[in-house]
């Protein structure tokens, strides 16, 4: 595929570390699956506003999908994707093979346990943190950023991507930023795009429900079931979605809390047929 | 512990990193356990001359034992282990509670698959490797060595070690180094100790076992099986060992071989009373 001006594309680590070189200023990373949208674009954004170079790596990890997700039916829009990126050069973009970034030999697996590791995403979707934290691992050793910059719609993978990036001390700087959200309100996500119109209407009642949690918490309510009861009664009412779990939980370890007592979060996960979106809110006062 | 000249003794990764400072010259680790020997030494020696600053660390890691493992009577002898090391200084001697290598929060796990993950000691020693690639991608992170040294005796800890390091792309060069053996041929072993004399006796069935599998292989049996029941020819005959594995095994993976066609290496395991021993040769034309 030919780039377009203002992006220069690489599929090899290898020949594109040749073209970064060292020494030259500090690399950001903003790694992708691609299908991207303005939340990834406002992470190239402030990556370009903090970093002398900035590495786009798009690359759809098979290890982050559980047997009958969505990955073979993922959007892959490489095309679009640079299209979208050229404006926001000068970029490299990183889009390998599987066998970029997992060659022969390859066995390597990083885990997060704790209440990280179990709860919330990590139930629903088991090994898919694994997969995650392994891959993430693996472009940082590829790319050897400064600093990575990731949006916080996937507020539980940054958690757990700041947890093992502090527990082996890799000598990579992390931002979470905020989710990019729809005028309406929903959260952008490369999985809007299988929405129907009906599910398109009916998937704003997740940010709906969390704008309810956070309502009933800046009324003063302290207690995270009844926080959770508030949000939960909006997702219930309508009945196109099947509700995996709207949940109340501690800001960093995401572990369940009872009384709203320290930094939270609301976060809720929600089927619309095939599809499966998630969105959080921060509870603050 | 007062520290012997020589020597600078850290119990905290903070105050050993701000010790170290930053720019002033390579930095290599060798991992210890403590209850160190000649065999530890050469290590010390070798980094001494490769590196302009070496960090020894001592920490018996709980992670790398299992349930009914040796690890509550595993020697501690730091007083000793800094006098050894004294006059191979100038060391930084980095000997940690849990507490700095685990605090409260962690919560990663790194694991190695593939067949270094499963055959040998992964086999005899279940989660074994995980705990060591675990605590050593830790030390990488709170070190941060240029370069880091291995005894060969624990082979195939070193190639889970190479493994993981090249799959996450770590920035630490590794050497593993030769094993260093008593005069009569026993490896070195911090477990050695444990040893009564009878043991002690028949702890030289392993390098015995081994010798006899190389002369069968330089004498030119090519079949893993012969040279394999050669070696095993010599252990069965010391009575008191319990035999738990000898194999013939491809160098790098450890996958074992039926035909010797490609750089391999002869690996064996015995429990002597309480007290378990490996050992290992190259099996070179």
């Amino acid at each position: 595929m030919r780039a377009p001006a203002g992006v220069k594309l690489f599929h090899s680590a290898a020949a594109l570390a040749r073209s970064l070189g060292r020494g030259k200023g500090s690399v950001g990373l903003v790694p992708t699956m691609g299908a991207l949208h303005l939340g990834h674009l406002s992470l190239v954004r402030r990556a370009r506003k903090e970093q002398a170079r900035v590495v786009v790596s798009i690359f759809v990890n098979p290890a982050q999908f559980g047997p009958g997700e969505d990955f073979s039916r993922y959007p892959r829009t490489l095309a679009a994707d640079l299209a979208l990126l050229a404006p926001e050069g000068p970029l490299w973009v990183y889009a390998p093979p599987v066998e970029d970034v997992y060659p022969a030999g390859f066995s390597s697996s990083l885990s997060v346990g704790g209440p990280l590791g179990k709860v919330l995403e990590a139930q629903w979707r088991p090994g898919h943190f694994d997969g995650v934290a392994t891959v993430v691992a693996r472009l940082f050793g590829l790319v050897r950023p400064d600093h990575a910059y990731f949006g916080l719609k996937d507020y539980q993978q940054f958690q757990v991507i700041r947890r093992f990036t502090r527990d082996l001390g890799l000598p990579v700087g992390l931002s979470g930023c905020p989710t990019v959200r729809e005028a309406d309100g929903l959260a952008m996500s490369s999985r809007n795009r299988y929405l129907d119109p009906a599910q398109r209407g009916a998937a704003l009642a997740l940010i709906r429900s969390l704008r309810a949690a956070q309502a009933a918490f800046k009324a003063g309510q302290r207690s995270a079931g009844r926080v959770e009861a508030a949000g939960l009664a909006v997702l219930k009412k309508e009945r196109s979605l099947d509700v995996q779990y709207f949940s109340v939980a501690d800001a960093g370890s995401l572990e369940p809390l009872a009384r709203i007592d320290r930094p939270a979060v609301a976060l809720c996960a929600c089927r619309l047929g095939k599809t499966r979106l998630i969105d959080n809110l921060a509870l603050r006062a």
